[in-house]
């Protein structure tokens, strides 16, 4: 297992940065006095200001009422030192498996929201329900980030990236292309 | 510019594995005889089966109404022999331009939309619009894939991430861990 990560403020409105090139991310919740995780490769970034995303949480899962009786959860970003415990967290529920302790992470004190950061992750982004229109009917839930915390170094971290059948995409190398953006697109 | 890509017939509900890694697409539509792409990174799988995808399309895109009014679109996946067709797709409005002509990009016909495929991507999926609950309050539209087309190699293609700013990550090494799932959560 791993070490926490420190981790600094970061503009919430940049929040795509780490969640628009589609890793894997670990849920995390609290409801009712219980902490749970959730592994996810179902978002997407839908606004910059407010920061939004949207995720499909199928009610399946443990957290799916956590989440939706707490109106809250935070979004964590692991990269490929956390690959087993992504794997691991991903099958097996939350009603069955204390999921911090089972896997050996370490819960971290929000600034806004009552779930738990979780510390061996290189991101963090706490969001409150924003949206809830579509939960009912197709399990999509529209958050607001209101609070982001992120590791310093290294500025673009290894993030898992899933394919379905048990294999992952590891993020590669970065491309620059910015002198052929227009000014505004740059914002 | 590339050459086109030969693609062969995919199944549907197996789509997650070139879109939930989180990729740039190309989405191609046409209405009223006019054809248009947008370069669009805000999407997420929704469903296996009906096989979903939502994807935040601004309003100010000119393919949002291309797209609404029509009802169909197509979600090609292109890869990095393609990055500067992808920025420059992303930074001029078709109202403007017409971007097949102007990218040198190949309008192939579909089997059940009217939008078509782009020859020089990967994969394209046919799209009809599923559920506009959300269009109007969060420009969301929700997608049903009908039709898949993707190139049988290589079998995971290098495409492009991003990240704001004009830089890309590009796909990396593919690791296996399929040992580690449950049966259920690899069908």
């Amino acid at each position: 297992m791993g070490a926490t990560i420190a981790k600094q403020d970061f503009p919430v409105s940049k929040a795509r940065r780490y969640l628009e090139p589609g890793p894997v991310v670990l849920v995390s919740s609290r409801y009712e006095g219980e902490s749970n995780i959730m592994t996810l490769g179902w978002h997407t970034i839908l606004e910059f200001s407010p920061s939004l995303v949207g995720c499909m949480i199928s009610a399946g899962n443990h957290s799916h009422r956590m989440i939706r009786e707490s109106g809250e959860c935070v979004i964590n970003v692991p990269t490929t030192d956390l690959t087993d415990q992504v794997v691991g967290i991903g099958n097996v529920s939350g009603a069955r498996v204390d999921k911090f302790a089972e896997f050996e992470l370490t819960e971290e004190k929000a600034r806004h929201v009552a779930a738990p950061l979780i510390g061996e992750c290189h991101a963090s982004f706490e969001c409150r329900l924003y949206e809830d229109a579509l939960v009912e009917a197709n399990n999509f839930f529209i958050f607001e980030i209101v609070a982001a915390h992120v590791a310093p170094k290294p500025e673009y971290p290894t993030t898992l990236h899933y394919t379905g059948g048990g294999i992952f995409m590891v993020a590669g190398e970065m491309i620059d292309r910015s002198k052929l953006f227009s000014k505004d697109m740059l914002e």
